[in-house]
Order: C-alpha cells, then structure tokens, then sequence
C-alpha cells in the first residue's frame, strides 16, 4: 500500500573513523579530519549510493557547489590559508566526499597534496574545539 | 572618457605547456594533460586573477560546475573508467585549473592520487587524436 521505505542513509565506516562531526547543511553532512598536519573539512552528500558528482542530480550538483564554496570561504576566513585546495577523489572510500583542505606553504607536504604524504598528526583537544566552534559558527550563523 | 580596456585572458604558461588545448566552453577553456598514464583533462576558467573557486561570482561558480560535470560525464564515457577524480588544488600553479581525471584500477598510480605519482608518460600521436575527437565531439555535440 505504501512505497517501501528507502533505506536509511549512512556516513561510511571509514569516513566516522577519521573524522568528527561537525553538523549538516542542506545536502552535506560536513566533517573534520582528524589530522593536525591541515585544517581539513569534509563534506558529503546525504544520498545513498552516490559514488560520484555526477550520480547527483544537477539540483543537488549547483546546491554541493553552494554548501562547498560555503564551507571553503568559512575555512579560508579562519585559517588564513594560502591556498584552498578542493576535490573529490573517492579512490579508497566510495562514498562521494568532497575534501576542503586549507594549505599553508609551511605546512607539511607543501606544495604536494596532502593524501598520503605524511602520517596523521593529532589534535590538540582544545585547539580542536577552538576550531570546530569557530568554523560551525562561520558555517551555520556567517 | 571609456574605460581601460580589462586586459586580455592568457592562459598559464605551464599549462600551456602541458596540455593539449580541445577548445572553449562558455566558461571555461577544455585542455588535455600530456600524460599518456590516465585520460587526463583541465578546465581553467578565462577570468583574470583567480586563483580559487571563491574568487569566482556565484553564477561563474554554477556554470563551472555545469562545465565540470559536462566534461566528466563525456570524459566517463569514453573511457569506461572505474572512478573520477575531480580537483581544484593549484599549488603549483596559481591560475584557477580543474582536473578531471579517468582512473581505472590498473593504472600508474591507483588508488593514490596522480599528482606526482608516476613520471609522465608521451601519448602515442593517433591515440591522442583519436581521443581529444572522441572528447570534443561529446562535450561540444552531446
């Protein structure tokens, strides 16, 4: 009598592994990877089995370049990064993610991208709630 | 009494060295990348000083991700490949570039990113052709 229920989604694994919760947009859940080396955002997409932009529809593709620009203003205003670096790779976890990276010409694998160039640092506790505050507030409230 | 002509759009002389250029979209002029490892296409906006996706205005950024997935969908296609990866990082060079890039499971550098993964390899003449065909006729015809 009624359609079934479309099946709940999830965050992947691997991704709720690495990261903390910051909230969700619109379309995104948005995310901090847990390495110090880089401020280091994530968003992904709310939608079950979406691998890539293109499995989006193109409302939800203008609406993930809105919640990014967002995000990536938000980080670039608090870190005062040199450079913005923004992508999509998925080449280990398929779940579509987009990275929003704030780069610093002294940071660790400048001017290399950040994957896989060097070990994950940890946070420091305190600096972490600095900076997820400052960031949700930009996010959600700028 | 008019006033100063904006000068005119270039595109970056190391991008112009290491590509192939396939033409222009509305936004964006469509270049290949001279590496023989993975299909390998850029999209850089033709606007002056811009460095990051934020420095473009809203409508500029819609269009860009219209531009984006149009040539990813294209780029998909005719490779068959096993995954897209999709970036804006420009720490090398400072003009805005997207990457649209085909990944197969077999290639140089899967499942890290190809950024300085492998040396670059040449295309063989035909093959390039026949693919930048392939490529314009989807993007431009599609």
């Amino acid at each position: 009598m009624f359609p079934s229920t479309p099946s709940a989604w999830a965050l992947h694994p691997q991704l709720a592994r690495d990261t903390v919760n910051l909230g969700d947009l619109p379309l995104c859940r948005v995310l901090v990877i847990q390495d110090a080396n880089y401020p280091w955002l994530l968003l992904v997409p709310r939608r079950n089995e979406v691998a890539e932009i293109l499995d989006l529809d193109e409302v939800e593709q203008a609406q993930l370049m809105t919640e990014t620009t967002r995000v990536a203003r938000a980080l670039r205003e608090i870190t005062k990064c040199d450079k913005l670096n923004i992508a999509a790779l998925g080449n280990v976890v398929p779940q579509l993610h987009v990275h929003v990276i704030a780069r610093r010409t002294t940071d660790a694998a400048w001017p290399r991208p950040v994957w896989g160039a060097v070990p994950p640092v940890d946070h420091d506790p305190e600096e972490l709630k600095l900076f997820i505050s400052a960031i949700r507030k930009k996010i959600w409230l700028g």
